[in-house]
């Protein structure tokens, strides 16, 4: 999509003003450039005007001034998100749901809490866990990112492994459309069966269809007890192998996080004592009362074993489970001293097929001279394939490794994107796993939500000539 | 809609027999006569021809049959649903999958069955469970209901409580759109978010978006243990209560079945022998390992008791598990002989809602003089509602009975269906739950699919005029 005219932003910026005041609406290239970007490495446009909604009714006057001056609009929480997703392509207007941060409510009752987008996730976790409530998808940006991002991207985390991603806790959405309908999808009780799923349409739709305001989402009583056990393998294809076993043999532990050897080895060079045979780590976590849990933990531990592990950690007390948490914690920091940019891909494949494609990126690697390291997921298959570099003249190996991998990656029955989204970087990759038929369903959807294009443009689908109506 | 003209008619049985041969089409009122009806009260209209498919070429051709001869299209696999799902109510084409029965694959490696949508739900149990997997979806037809019934209603069953709905566990669906295009959407691997949700869009759109093929399902290893209990009540208030506290402590059978007073004494008059006192029952099932089945059995009787349980009856080994399982089904037995005619309405309210809502039904029974009984899936608020009657004469008050409950129910947050769909038989009250705003965007969603209105018309909405385009 082309940047908006001169005129069609002047008259945005004054129509805004117009319907919102000035204290809600930000112009000018200094107070705008911080909304170009989000924390991936899609390039933006700096927005002509953002507006800092406080209620549905500035929301909707947003999307109402975008469909008047016909601009682009990109909806935006926490800024967060890895793909692009709340990154404006064509500058416009950029509308933040960041202010809206109130819990509206916590059902102690049923187990449902409704809150607005720009509420934090760790702070919902705190204040449900402090009613013996329990909201389990826990992606690693949890203290910053808000259930606004979460939803339009169909957050996951560790915990997805026992407990699925956001729209497994998604009941319902108040959603505003470009054609200035407010929409309540969904409902408050778990099942329901009414008319199709538009809130799960809704739940990773990206930013492309609505802009979301109240979420209620679904409750779970707080486990009793939580055990951690890290566990060390001389290579990924044992620790893949242990995996499998625990899974096979019915252990459902709440995570699975796998860090392989590159990885190990970044942590090692940052301080972290980490036995020098160990090519690959499991941190698994496993929830509920705690005769089960140690249970668990024990028969996890055994099969680990009978998979040659090289060591079994139990943590034994709350402080062991928080240094082995800050070793991953720690991990990132690592990585990221590890080169000047990076890109971290989020690819799922079939459990069993982890090992066969942890070898298959360390031949790209190998091939295209691109370092890189993976950690990610393992228990559900979805793994953070990280390729690392410096200079700019890099950059074509690196697209290549990331060909490969996702390739690779659909070749092996597997998946673009296990929780991160399609955004702008993956969007000229749908067609390796989408056929054409199923990528013109999707946009001919888009279309019925938001008929001009202007509703996060340039997001999930590859950039294409519109079709003739 | 109106009944295709004969023309039409005529044009339609033409095509099809030359495009699939006479042994794959039914023609004629004696043969086509089976397939105006389901298993619910919906009455429809004979259709003009009836497809045996056995392949998805047979799928589309008949799908551009209806395309070409511009009749009504109504996809139907067991004809087991119970709103009327599978019921032509214009005559025209019936298109079977039920002929299509291979279950292609059981991934014993991911846990994951690839089924053709004719499949009997039974059988997929019993071959995935002789593998050591377990799929957990049990609608309470699962002994002839087919899986591709099953993804077009999204339907439930008692076990949904700890593992969710169909939907839940439908990874990808080969889908059949009539204007020709064969879909693929979805995945295999248990995370993904690639695109927009087609498939759970799909799931529960009640054969109105699609025909369904291939169904990839997710599966989980086999649960080592299964513990039964039987509570008695003196009432539901206090079962309600029960259930309400035992969720509150964290615990999580896989379900928790409720019959209610006039239910159970439609079971002491077909010969059980239950406690005169008893006012409702609980029947309760827990699995995993054997330990914590017993463990989480005692704590519930405990939790039972505390709320002024009658008995607390624990299943010592299988034989008793099936005789409390087979009252449950005599049970279905029991009610049906109590009336000629008997509507279940299969409602959904917030856990903490059953007691009012029965309370409610207790009254609208009294009020109307129509007999009642609810029973159903307590753990998830999920409630069939049944109102019986022998006499045409009786139908006005059966009518008043249930707008007073589909009332009621949206009053106290819940949803008109919590598994049966809404079909025919409750498109009438959508708007009682939906504002118009989310009707006219499911309208705009179906248009995406069939612009035409010809696959499954008369379904989920109401009777409305066509929006000028």
């Amino acid at each position: 999509m082309p940047r908006p005219t001169s005129a069609a932003r002047d008259k945005a910026r004054r129509l805004l003003e117009q319907a919102l005041g000035p204290s809600k609406v930000l112009t000018g290239e200094d107070a705008c450039a911080a909304y170009a970007e989000d924390e991936s490495e899609a390039e933006g446009v700096t927005p002509d005007a953002v507006v800092l909604a406080e209620t549905p009714d500035d929301i909707l006057a947003a999307l109402r001034v975008a469909r008047e001056a016909s601009v682009p609009i990109t909806p935006r929480a926490a800024g967060t998100g890895r793909t692009g997703g709340a990154v404006p392509v064509a500058g416009g207007i950029v509308l933040s749901t960041f202010g809206m941060k109130s819990i509206k409510e916590i059902d102690r009752r049923d187990g449902v809490a409704v809150v607005e987008p720009g509420v934090v996730l760790a702070e919902l976790h705190a204040a449900v866990e402090a009613e013996g409530w329990f909201y389990p998808p826990d992606p690693n940006s949890q203290a910053d990112c808000c259930l606004g991002g979460n939803v339009a991207e169909n957050a996951g985390g560790p915990r997805a492994l026992k407990y699925g991603v956001t729209r497994d806790w998604v009941l319902g959405v108040d959603a505003f459309l470009i054609g200035g309908q407010r929409i309540h999808a969904g409902r408050r009780t778990t099942k329901g069966v009414t008319g199709y799923d538009v809130t799960g349409l809704l739940v990773g739709s990206e930013g492309t269809l609505a802009v979301f305001g109240d979420v209620t989402v679904g409750l779970m009583p707080k486990p009793e007890h939580v055990m951690t056990l890290m566990t060390l393998f001389s290579d990924v294809r044992t620790a893949g192998d242990a995996v499998e076993r625990a899974v096979a043999a019915g252990l459902l532990p709440r995570c699975i996080e796998l860090l392989d050897g590159p990885t190990l080895e970044a942590m090692r060079r940052a301080g972290n004592a980490i036995d020098a045979r160990a090519g690959a780590m499991l941190l698994v976590e496993f929830d509920g009362d705690e005769r089960t849990c140690e249970r668990d933990a024990e028969r996890f531990g055994e099969t680990a074993e009978s998979a040659h592990a090289l060591e079994v950690l139990v943590a034994q007390d709350a402080a062991q489970r928080a240094r082995l948490w800050s070793a991953r914690r720690e991990m990132s920091r690592a990585v990221r001293k590890l080169s000047k940019k990076k890109l971290s891909e989020d690819v799922v494949v079939p459990r069993h097929a982890i090992g066969a494609l942890l070898e298959h990126v360390a031949m790209l690697g190998e091939r295209e001279r691109v370092r890189h390291l993976t950690y990610g997921h393992a228990g559900d298959g979805n793994l953070h394939v990280n390729f690392l570099w410096d200079d700019d003249d890099e950059v074509p190996a690196v697209v290549r490794a990331i060909e490969g991998l996702f390739h690779e990656v659909v070749r092996l029955g597997g998946t673009l994107s296990g929780e991160h989204g399609i955004g702008v970087l993956k969007a000229p990759y749908l067609p390796l796993e989408q056929a054409p038929e199923l990528i013109e369903l999707q946009r001919d959807l888009k279309r019925v939500f938001d008929p001009s294009g202007l509703l996060n443009p340039g997001k999930i689908f590859p950039a294409a000539p519109h079709r003739a109506c």
